[in-house]
């Protein structure tokens, strides 16, 4: 597109948001959009995000659970909500899981009769338990989905199962696709046990061009043998089910090999990392945003969650930067150990139930710093009828929509509380293509496109803020 | 966001989509629906469009009009359209402005008193005249808009002007602070000729955080000599900016040395590439979707217009793909020349008025592979409200408004004969990280953001090949 963007045709930009109709009116008053408005130009101008995020991601990085570089986050944690003007920061401890990948993990396939090695890019699921530095070697089977490992139950023992289920491409929210595959990599290897498999390998979940595997969280069942399980990236997922053959149960000619090292050490303590901004009314009541701290192991975490701590802290410094006082406390949270445990959201509710505190909401970002397009909120029906014309003053910012749904993982124990909780949707196209693996770096976050769910997150807090919700 | 996604919160996003009220029911039939579904299977599951990008990238590349690359393209377009299968597949003449870089562009500045050379990184604008190869040397002068070029106009003469003019943030379109920055580059170079300068600097038009320059078109005043003219990134732009001093019209001990070797040739033949599906009716009615063939020279021009390219062909592809017979004959038109000159939009518009087509209307693919927003359409309000039922079929798929506006530059030319013109609008805030810079390479691409605009345009191509426009 170029310099004819001149003529006409520019002054349609200036248009969107127009073309609604009869949604009714709501409760706000003509100050909000005005407000919106100058929030949104504190973030845009001069927002802090994008510098927190560098500093997080280049200085700390890799920050998972127990390991070193979760301890510096705290630390990073507490200087920024200082920085951003908290009233008040503090730690609150909780114990957490100690997963160690203890050394690169390896894997390669063999062809039958003295057929060449070929490296696969594997990486070992976390909380997986490793091979042990010699590795193994078996043959490997070709299971497509769960109906078929009960078809071939029988064929299972001794080998290296092989879940090759897809990225379903027909959703077009890419965690839909998520919730469908993910089943395979967190209860695959403990359900391949049960009849017998030495160790599993899960495609990846993702869309991607690329072949990076993706880790996450594997969760065993006790009853069985704690196998260990990695993920291989879709290339070579493709290429292993074409030596294969694409038919279920095939496989035995094809050995892979296989060496990962992880282990699950003892429970360690960590910390959410909390900062608020006071509210000007006595009562108890708060509002809570936040993301996650923890991230896998591979790169930075960025995009999880790197992207949704910052917001968070921008939520904090932008309403204070252009002078509102909340009637609530607004407190961010940057939790501990969401990735292979959720203690850090367990510890925040339950100390909210003991303080006898008052939730308004709990909003999360943990679907990446892209553009934002919705929120979803756990409100009824009517209450969702009755914010619609919210969106009114949001769609000029790009957020269309409120959805009916949950929050992220770290605030659904809030939910158990009764609270209101909720999370923003950003565009989901490229989350997975980053999501647990070494490409989940700042350089794959737009500086804008974060700083838009920044300004939304705040847009929508400030709103709660002030008018409260409607009647259940 | 980890494993806790497969409890209650993945609920949510089955759900957009829902949540809208009293816009009134449309024409369409239920079957509507159905059908969009199945276009956006094929589209997702098959789509032939990343294939093609990637081979008019990696395999053509770079097609600045005139060029040796163009040419190729046009070779590409033509056996593309056949592939996708199109009924008919052809070529239209027209003369292009043949623009030639001529060498390596090249800067550095330089601190009075015998102060250190600092290179900077900079790329002559499209159909600049060049300093040639012993380049100059002068003062320059910071400007920061054109109020300032004429409060300073008489110290203009004998330096080098720099526009210093930031894209404006607090636009959320930054299509918008693009129109609003890029008079610096197109009218700037002559505004400054016109009192004296030598040559002009100017700041790129971008919101990204690394220092990669932009080219594109300037414009020059026949009456003002043709001077050679460079954008800068933006990093180099604010140390300029830093070195010199930000007051208007300051910058005399800093002197720059800068070579360019650009020339402008005789024009050339070029060629639209277009195909078609014929209508079922004996009609003379058509639909047009494009974009443009050419591109910048610096890389394989894969969002500007590569994208649109593709999307276009999908769209054939996929409608033939669905069993879709339509009543109107559709029309993909890979367009000659939008970067430099606009000749072969205004030649698809001569052409349809010589033969006296009638065009429903004329879609332009040129902002980008982004996920689809909106479109714009050249409507009455009258037609936009009635269209409004259409938004329904269309918001799971994440295009959530119709905004009155104009198409592309490619399809104004129609518009000039009374056709309804539009354009796809996805999500603007990445492209100008990429836009006339070496960075817009296939690698910036998500496939299936792009996917989703090309079946958001077959779906709108649909749509109103079955029902037309409401009455204006």
């Amino acid at each position: 597109m170029a310099n004819k963007l001149l003529s006409a045709g520019l002054v349609l930009f200036i248009c969107i948001g127009l073309g609604l109709n009869g949604r009714g009116q709501g409760p706000m008053d003509g100050s909000d959009s005005a407000f919106l408005r100058k929030l949104a130009d504190v973030v845009l101008t001069d927002g802090r995000a994008y510098e927190d995020l560098r500093v997080l991601t280049k200085k700390v990085g890799a920050r998972l659970s127990g390991s070193p570089g979760y301890y510096k986050a705290e630390q990073w944690g507490l200087k920024a909500l200082t920085d951003a003007g908290a009233d008040k920061v503090w730690m609150q401890e909780c114990m957490v899981p100690h997963w160690v990948r203890g050394g690169k993990d390896s894997a390669s396939w063999v062809a039958a009769n003295g057929g060449k090695r070929h490296g696969l890019d594997v990486i070992a699921l976390g909380n997986s338990e490793g091979t042990g530095p010699k590795g193994l070697t078996a043959p490997v089977l070709l299971i497509n989905n769960f109906e078929e490992l009960e078809a071939h139950k029988d064929a299972i023992k001794g080998k290296i199962v092989f879940y090759n289920y897809h990225f379903n491409p027909k959703f077009i929210e890419t965690f839909r696709s998520y919730g469908d595959a993910v089943r395979y990599r967190v209860f695959g290897p403990s359900m391949a046990a049960r009849y017998g498999a030495v160790a599993v390998l899960v495609r990846s979940m993702s869309h991607s061009v690329d072949n990076n595997p993706h880790t996450g969280a594997l969760i065993y069942n006790d009853s069985f043998p704690k196998i260990p399980a990695v993920a291989v990236g879709l290339k070579d997922a493709d290429w292993l089910a074409d030596a294969i053959g694409h038919a279920p149960g095939a496989g035995n000619p094809i050995r892979v090999y296989l060496r990962t090292q992880g282990q699950m050490l003892a429970d360690t303590p960590a910390h959410n990392i909390i900062g608020e901004l006071k509210g000007s009314e006595p009562s108890n009541q708060y509002i809570t945003v936040g993301g996650h701290l923890d991230s896998w192991d591979p790169a930075e975490g960025a995009m999880d969650d790197g992207t949704g701590c910052v917001q968070s802290i921008e939520v904090l410094r932008a309403l204070k930067a252009v002078g509102y006082t909340p009637k609530r406390t607004i407190r961010a949270v940057l939790f501990a150990n969401e990735e292979n445990g959720g203690r850090g959201g367990e510890k925040y509710a339950d100390e909210a139930k003991k303080k006898g505190e008052q939730h308004l909401l709990a909003l999360e970002s943990d679907a990446g710093g892209f553009t934002p397009r919705a929120f979803s909120l756990s409100l009824s029906d009517a209450q969702l009828a009755a914010v619609q014309p919210w969106i009114k003053l949001l769609e000029p910012y790009g957020v269309y929509a409120f959805n009916k749904g949950g929050g992220g993982s770290d605030v659904e124990p809030m939910e158990k509380l009764g609270v209101v909780v909720g999370e923003l949707r950003p565009d989901s196209q490229r989350y997975f293509d980053y999501h647990h693996t070494r490409n989940d770096v700042l350089e794959v976050v737009n500086k804008r496109e974060m700083e838009l769910g920044a300004f939304s997150m705040a847009a929508l807090i400030y709103l709660v803020d002030k008018y409260g919700w409607p009647a259940r």
